[in-house]
């Protein structure tokens, strides 16, 4: 990296800090095809940790017919669980939260679709069938103290319907809120949104009474969108973002084979900005680096590969 | 593509129609190791134009030395010059500028340095000795009722120098404005901006009496930055967007390979925002798709790649 890169230049219409929410060992692992050994999965999340993220999703409690690539997930969490970071679980029902909670772990995320084809497709339910079947997880977790994040899957545009009316994304939105989880993660499953959707659905969220704190975003970056997205919501006030380091995951429903936001391009633009995240970006692409050596493929994320490429 | 995506979702505080400036034929192109013949390239600025693209940068009257991949711009020009398109040319001194007169060229670009580490590896000038050269050049073709267009490289980060002052490039903006260029594009040469610092050159800009309607931006990705940086220029009110067909040419100044924005990611992001732009997205996407035949290697562009495995 040439030294004093990226320039800082505030904006000061824009969060002074942002909460990274890091996908990549749990959405990222999950949708890649190697095969990763636990104690590489365990050494992963250390060094995000290290490399200064504060929140890193470190597994699934899925049924492991269904996410074959995290069904160590009771070996490896035990491996990160004394980390001083926040470690978030993917929990599907009660059965995943008994696992979770036998493991120690102190927040979990569930997951719901905003559309009726991808309830249908990921979960063989209707929407409302999936909410009132992890229901009762959700409550369970929050009285055993547990935080809880909601995913929302198809926030903006849907495989098989196309464009998603707002209106339905904030009624599971609200329904998630009203259930309890604390926080909301909107998903651009397929990457398909752009800034002015970005914001309408957030005006949207809010004169629904969902207020901005309780509100992340998932960006995809299929198109190349997931930034500008990014910048939108930051506009907006949000300052929760889901990212993964080195770009890892793709999306199973958009075969294009780039996946989530990678975490270091957001970086890049969140130091320009001067918003604090407490990543060190150097530390973050070795990690990504040395992870994608692991994976055996290069990484998706344009800035790993222009820093890893001058090194 | 699913149909009806991405949804248009207006930002009324954006401009409501966008020129993109295409400079695929020859940024792209000229930083392309394959060999293209000439037909190919022809062909290529035929399919840009009928993609409605309403500027296509089209060859470069560099001597062939210094830009080998253009060398047959002669053979070129008369094979798309009655295009009902703008077909601009790159120009570098008064002997390029007889060769476009002579072909019947309508518009010309001029290029200059905004570091002296740049005017030096590029030109081997310093940077006033570079405005210098190419003054007369500006004169000539202006009374010769051509409008000229005034690249500026490095305005954002350069790689000898790191971070570039602003009022550095402010300076050099305002030398070429004066000289009589009718359009200034700020270049982000080696992909380095974030959309504050965007903000602050354009303000600073305006401060020196440049007016936003004269200024495009020139994006590259090295970074993933491209993309958001346009949307800070666009909220600032900038209507040209430079942008390469497919993500077409890397910098040779940084090796990792992606170069300009993709004009596919970007009508993306302005279809989705309801800005008009005349490109019909799914032609361009063939055309960026056919010329990756050409050059035996996949487009960079996320757009490209997304909806080419659709198909």
């Amino acid at each position: 990296m040439t030294t004093g890169l990226p320039m800082t230049v505030a904006d000061p219409s824009l969060p002074a800090r942002v909460r990274i929410h890091e996908v990549g060992a749990r959405d990222g692992l999950q949708n890649e095809k190697t095969a990763v050994p636990t104690a590489v999965k365990a050494e992963f999340v250390r060094r995000l940790a290290a490399a200064g993220l504060d929140t890193v999703e470190a597994t699934s409690f899925v049924h492991p017919k269904w996410v074959p690539q995290l069904a160590d997930a009771e070996e490896l969490f035990p491996l990160v669980r004394d980390l001083p970071v926040r470690l978030p679980v993917l929990v599907p029902n009660e059965r995943g939260l008994d696992r979770a909670l036998a493991l120690g772990a102190r927040e979990i995320a569930v997951f719901a679709s905003a559309t009726e084809s991808f309830a249908k497709a990921n979960l063989n339910r209707t929407v409302d069938e999936a909410l009132a079947l992890f229901a009762p997880t959700v409550t369970r977790a929050i009285e055993a103290g547990l935080k809880v994040r909601g995913y929302l899957s198809m926030c903006f545009g849907d495989p098989w319907e196309g464009a998603v009316p707002i209106e339905q994304v904030v009624r599971v939105t609200k329904a998630l809120a009203e259930m309890g989880c604390d926080e909301l993660s909107l998903g651009d499953t397929i990457g398909v949104a752009t800034p002015g959707h970005v914001q309408a659905l957030l005006t949207a969220l809010n004169e629904a009474g969902v207020p901005t704190s309780r509100i992340a975003v998932h960006f995809h970056d299929t198109y190349g969108q997931a930034l500008s997205n990014t910048l939108a919501a930051l506009r907006h006030g949000v300052t929760t973002v889901d990212a993964s380091a080195g770009g890892l995951g793709g999306c199973p429903y958009a075969k294009s084979a780039t996946g989530n936001l990678a975490t270091e391009d957001l970086v890049w633009m969140l130091d320009g900005l001067g918003i604090e995240t407490g990543v060190d970006l150097a530390a973050l692409t070795a990690t990504s680096g040395w992870m994608a050596e692991q994976l055996g493929r290069p990484s998706p994320s344009r800035t790993v590969r222009a820093l890893s490429h001058k090194e």
